[in-house]
């Protein structure tokens, strides 16, 4: 009954970390196939690594979750897992699995990870990806071990939340911010498309960006308008993005992660 | 009967798109196994992701090609699917995928990927590659579809070709381009030996870049000339590359890919 | 009897060549899995690649190792393959392979690569990895080949060994250097915790580099210092390491690898 883990960190690639990780995976199951979400995490980030883990959960193969972006190892932070129908998730306890978990039920029970027999002992205290969880994931992908075999349950109120920022919503207005960059520049706000209707938005907005302020449609698709222009759409996690056709959105409004940005009803639109 | 997805996108790597993708291949198909080409092609770039594909699809297994590198996501281009002897070839109907397919013997019939069947519905309409062309390659490669069963089949007089830009080959004088500059900063120009031939170019060559001239001996490999000297010679692709041995040839003649670069007999070369 | 493959390079992964690889074991070896330990090396930076080879090593299935950071690609430099308890090691012949080589014992004998019968004919002479190194690798892995199949053996005195630079641990001083600055910033030291015993170090050091000079207490992990302090602590890899709790050491000190870094006792410190 061995399963799939899907593995995201903060480590890049341009160490040995995640290979060793897929090592001490493939010396412990070695029928468990990994797949690598990302490892692009930047350091230490746990917002952008929680957010990027809830908007790819629906798309991966049910099994288990191990997740690895924890500036505080080293310190008295708990090893979690998190059982779940879509299976466990596997990670520290600082927020990162949070949305993740909500995102597909809620957590059912969470176990701390403290068994020294799922642990690599090592010299050092700072590999706990290594030495910590991905031995935990191993067990629980291959069926060696059950959640509750790797630790006591804790209670769930214990457990660190992650806090998003909600966008301000109100008559013709929202105060928002950008919560993603993409490779491609593309900038995904904190709104979803029923904020704009909350707000009784829905001709062309006003965006403003620190002193900038432009007037960008609301459109479907790139395609609908023309090469160099600006956009908001519904993105392709369903949240609404300021883009750039052929362009880059972050370049053109300098925008990064959480960089406030303020919507604002156009005369042009029509509140429905 | 399930096969292999070769999966090459301009996605990079600090995102979870190409994670996601994996994702929804081993949600459709568990049991097919994905080789990642590469997803560091240049962002939009689709000459530079149809060279690399091109380059390197002789050593590939057989099975499912999965390419997307697709500026017009969002407009009205296609997906297609092309048959070939050595696979289905899925992406956007762009040119990335016509020198791989001409390389491995041209497409028997291509038809576009139309089935919503076979698609992932979504709010946002800007990740094809999770949406359309991830479960299309696979259903080909777990065989639960053939190609006629994604769309109708289109007219390959209408499928976008790929300009590649020839050399001009004159008497002892090719002017050439940059096409592509590697990791280690060798320039492969689109240049063959045969082209070299037919200018009647055999002994050092006068490389023009920009105002700079230097005479460079053309070599079987980087040990026929010192450290630190320039060679031209052919690439692992089969094509002349300009290189620099112990060093980058790319920063020494100041050069990216699009460079023009004018090769032309010198005195002491003796014309075959 | 067929095994996995760990494979490390300098590839980087914006090209096509790790895919590659992947691609030419995946058509000898199908069944043969592929552990990427890292790509990341810095470009022809053999202790590099053979230091995160060593560290890596222990934690990783045994089978084959194909390793490839070639500078020496297309001079007299060999192709070998050492043999030893943990499985065949399959690189150039630079002392790249030779510390994680000594790390599983040493090797019982070590053979030149040089079969024709299990190299890619290639027009060009650069790409190794793919035409010599990747089949080796495929077919000791697949069973189809042993070591002594690829070539005759090899005098292991005449295979280069890594030169590695050793600490001067004197009385109470020590004068090392930064071998490996991680993702992280942290900054691994040629010092283990035993020349720190035989320097009769063991409270607080003065780290100097440069021209700077800081007292760091050394630790057993990060959650020791307050935030924004520096450390010296064993890391997973069991060396000493400088970093900064929730910072970067290597920006704070300005070190790179090779940078020389002098510990001296304080007279906080109590010899023992």
């Amino acid at each position: 009954m061995s399963s799939t883990i899907t593995f995201l960190s903060d480590f890049g690639l341009d160490d040995e970390f995640v290979g060793v990780v897929h090592g001490v995976i493939a010396r412990i199951a070695p029928e468990v196939r990994v797949i690598d979400l990302t490892h692009g995490v930047p350091r230490g980030d746990v917002r952008a690594g929680a957010l990027a883990l809830m908007r790819a959960v629906q798309f991966l193969p049910e099994g288990v979750v191990l997740a690895v972006v924890d500036p505080g190892v080293g310190t008295e932070r708990r090893a979690i897992v998190a059982e779940t129908e879509f299976g466990p998730f596997v990670g520290p306890d600082n927020g990162l699995l949070s949305p993740a978990v909500a995102m597909v039920g809620g957590a059912r029970r969470i176990h701390a990870i403290e068994e020294p027999r799922f642990r690599i002992p090592s010299l050092g205290a700072t590999f706990h990806g290594r030495d910590v969880f991905a031995p935990a994931a191993a067990v629980l992908a291959s069926g060696e071990a059950k959640p509750e075999d790797l630790g006591p349950e804790v209670d769930p109120d214990s457990v660190v939340p992650l806090l998003l920022p909600l966008p301000e919503v109100g008559e013709g207005r929202i105060v928002a911010e950008a919560w993603w960059v993409d490779h491609f520049g593309n900038v995904e706000l904190n709104v979803g498309p029923d904020d704009l209707a909350a707000a009784r938005i829905d001709g062309p907005v006003a965006v403003r960006i620190g002193t900038n302020e432009v007037v960008v449609p609301v459109v479907t698709t790139y395609g609908d308008v023309e090469e160099g222009q600006p956009l908001l759409s519904v993105d392709s996690a369903g949240m609404l993005a300021l883009a750039v056709r052929g362009g880059r959105a972050d370049e053109r409004f300098n925008v990064a992660a959480g960089t406030a940005v303020v919507l604002t009803r156009t005369e042009g639109s029509t509140p429905g």
